[in-house]
């Protein structure tokens, strides 16, 4: 027996999500059909209002509602570190240590072969207009895989050419880990860069 | 520092799912923000259709999208057995058998205590509406619950005062498990429900 062709097009448009499989987006369906009509309005209304309003920052490529992200906007940061990450939710992450308090740069993806994605197609060119007198240092913040590693290289080659420090997120075992169950590529960047006590 | 307000209206909306937590929700988000406007506009229509078009079949109380439900308006099915059920969605588990060929009663819920909820509040009159000398088995297939049990007390004393046969879905071990992990009440059912060869 099939569903009604509405409970099987929201269905299908639930499936879509990340990590909802046909079983979790029926179990979702039987949900909405139990709410209130006011509720299913408001997360319809959400959905759309998202997309109308959330822009990308004018400077930093980090999601914001207006031209500019708080982040940018607040001058009380220290203007003179730039760190590069891969995308908005590695801002959310690193703020919530409520340590690092520079800028941010958001590049939004990694150089990937197998997607025929080169770094001029990334957000990097403004990086390059970022950076003036006031810049001190940049740290490339993107992810420790393949993929954050080559692309890590190619801005490390290419902010070569200005006079600022350059630096990269360390690399090694996970606090709260073990030697023995880690793997051995962590295991050697833990070890190549190890720090004197 | 806190997401975007049109960030957190969807987070928050999203967390009202089943199975949805804030992570998840997160993670759904982002992923909307990289969807393309259509397919948001498809997915935020998509919820409002399923309220506007889904309505309960004025029989048996299943979904469907017309007065009928597509098991109500098929006349090749049997029309002396009704199976009643909690759910639309045990019609279609049932469904998915494509043993059962009688007709389908759903009750919307279960008889419950702690929630206040007793046999009227429940689409059980309508059921009675339905007996009449075609019918000659009702089976009571509420889940084995203590309020489905509960319930299915309720519903074989209500139906007793008619002229038909009145039986209850079996309990016992699941195909494929072991007596040693089984829970005592499930073997006890089993032992109770036992069946000469």
């Amino acid at each position: 027996m099939e569903y009604p062709y509405s409970f099987e097009e929201l269905v299908e448009c639930f499936k879509l999500l990340p990590g909802i499989g046909k079983k979790g987006a029926e179990r979702m369906v039987y949900h909405v059909l139990s709410m209130d009509e006011d509720q299913v309005k408001r997360l319809s209304d959400a959905l759309i209002n998202l997309k109308k309003n959330m822009k990308y920052c004018q400077k930093c490529g980090h999601i914001c509602e207006d031209e500019l992200c708080d982040i940018c906007k607040d001058t009380s940061r220290d203007q003179s570190t730039i760190c590069i990450v891969e995308s908005p939710r590695d801002v959310f992450a690193m703020e919530k240590l409520k340590e690092y308090n520079g800028l941010y740069h958001v590049i939004h993806g990694t150089v990937s072969i197998m997607d025929g994605k080169t770094i001029e197609d990334l957000n990097v060119m403004s990086l390059f207009d970022r950076i003036d007198e006031n810049v001190k240092e940049v740290i490339i913040a993107t992810n420790p895989t393949r993929e954050g590693e080559t692309t890590s290289l190619f801005l490390a080659r290419l902010l070569s050419q200005y006079d600022i420090s350059i630096s990269r997120i360390a690399n090694g075992l996970p606090m709260g880990s073990n030697l023995e169950y880690a793997d051995e590529l962590t295991l050697l960047k833990s070890l190549e860069g190890r720090k004197k006590l």
